[in-house]
This record gives C-alpha cells, sequence and structure tokens, in this order.
C-alpha cells in the first residue's frame, strides 16, 4: 500500500503546514486550494484502486475518513478566509483576541503582509511574525498603530454597555 | 506685599502638585480639598487686607482672577474625582486613552493603587508610576490582567458599529 503511504505523507505535510501557516495570506490561501485539489485527485485514485482490489464500499470509507475529516478541516479554513474577505465574521473583540483580530482585519481590508509592512515602517518578516504569534505580547501602542495603518477606528467598552446597558 | 508674595507660593505649589499629583487616589483628592480649603481661607485674609488698605472691589477681583480660576480648575478635578466614583463618567475609550481610562475604572471599583497592586502581584509603586505615565508602553496582556484584577469586560469593536452598525 505504498500509494497509501503517499497520501498519508501529503496529510502529514498539509496537517503541518496546517499548523505552521494559518491562511492569513492570499498565498497560503492559493496553495491550500491547489493541495486540495491535488489530494481529492489522489485519493480518488486510490479509492479506484482498492476498488479494483475488490475492497467494499464500507472499508474503502473507514480508510479514507480521517483524510476526509482533515479535507474539511481544510475547506473550512479556506470558506473562512474568503468570508473574512467579504467582511463575513464577528468584528467584536477583546484583549485576549485582539491579535487573532488584527490579521482579520488585515485580510478583510484586502491588504497583503507587505502593504501593512509598508504602511508601518516595519520588514513584512515582521508583519509575518506578528500575525503568525497572534501578536502575542505586543504594546497597546503598536496595536494602536496597526489599527490606524488599516484605516480602522475601534471603541473599547465594558461589555455590559454592548449588552444591555447595564452596570 | 508678601502675603500676595505667600499666596503666589502656594498657588505654586498646587499647580506643580496638579502636574505632578492628578487626583486619582484618595490621599490626593482628601490633599486637595484641603489645600483649597486652606488656600480659600488665605484669600480670604488677603482680600480683607486689601480692602482695610483702601482697594476698590474691581481691584480686588482682578488681583486675584487668576487664583480664582486655579481654584475653579482644581475643584473642578475634585468633581471629576467624585463622579468616577459614581461610576458617572463614559466608560468607552480606544487604543489611544485606554490607559486613562485603567485608572478611572479603578478609582470606579472602589480600589486603592495598593489592592490593585496586591492582585496584580506587582508593587503599589508599580501601580502608582503606570497609572501617573497612563499605562504608556503597557503591553495588551498587561492591560488584560489589570482589566481582568478588576472585574471588568471590555469588548472592542469597529467603531461604526458602535455608532449605526454601518461599515
Amino acid at each position: 500500500m505504498s500509494l497509501l503511504r503517499s497520501v498519508d505523507k501529503n496529510i502529514g505535510a498539509i496537517v503541518k503546514k496546517g499548523r505552521d501557516d494559518l491562511i492569513i495570506t492570499e498565498n497560503a490561501y492559493r496553495e491550500s486550494k491547489k493541495m486540495i485539489a491535488s489530494w481529492e485527485e489522489g485519493i480518488r485514485k486510490l479509492q479506484d484502486r482498492w476498488r479494483r482490489e475488490g475492497l467494499t464500499q464500507e472499508e474503502i470509507d473507514s480508510l479514507t475518513l480521517a483524510h476526509s475529516h482533515l479535507t474539511m478541516k481544510i475547506q473550512a479554513e479556506i470558506q473562512e478566509y474568503e468570508a473574512i474577505k467579504r467582511g463575513e465574521f464577528d468584528m467584536t473583540c477583546n484583549f485576549e483576541n485582539i491579535g487573532q483580530q488584527l490579521v482579520r482585519f488585515r485580510i478583510w481590508k484586502g491588504l497583503s503582509q507587505s502593504e501593512l509592512a509598508e504602511r508601518l515602517g516595519v520588514t513584512p518578516q515582521q508583519v509575518s511574525k506578528d500575525e503568525r504569534n497572534g501578536y502575542a505580547r505586543a504594546s497597546s501602542e503598536k496595536i494602536r498603530q496597526v489599527l490606524e495603518a488599516l484605516g480602522i477606528e475601534v471603541t473599547i467598552q465594558p461589555a455590559w454597555q454592548t449588552a444591555s446597558g447595564e452596570k
């Protein structure tokens, strides 16, 4: 079953990719779509082979279950990226997830990491690094600068004010 | 006019105090109230003396105008502190004034700088220093910790969402 091993290896690469490179750039987005397409092609070939070897549909399904789950997971990430680009995401955040939100705001505003870096006067590598670790340990001044560079004005208010107006 | 010089010296001390120690602690609040009271006493004595020396009310008013302005300024600060304690202030903020807002939140929650320091596991001196410089260069993680210690949950959202719901 060297084909299955080869598919497993590909899956390993995708899982690793999923961990290292979240889909937060156009490149990662295009690469992920290509990878899913080629991987689905590989699975189809594998299933044909298993069918020729006489495996039942149930056996084939159980063998490809983990792979299907992974495909769905990556497709969900692709769809999420597309939704963010359309501005279809919850824009509310707090001091715990403001870093992740800054990444979404950039994608939504249609700016690449390099374009944001230019506006901030830092290297694209710096923005890439900041985004990959969710702007961990960023100063509030830095967050303010990124929001300004993205042309986004935010308001911060006690949670109950946004909910019910009560203390 | 040595009494006027003495009053001027007192005013100098108050102005300096106003710059160094904003009214953000119970101590500063009580000290400011005491200072205003004793200073008003001084001004009354000065005015009596001027009257005995034959100055007109207009002359006396013009001599004490600057002093009156200063008294009013400090009284306004005292009233602001009292309003914050009652929770009567705009709780909305942004990444430019979040630092000042953290000070107001603490006063409103009725915590002293020492009590906040204890909850944060830092020295009262650290909190005092942070508050005096408006939490400049504080990390978003630090801001999150202070908010948590104060028991305040905030939401951050694009400004237009709080205003009109439009992008």
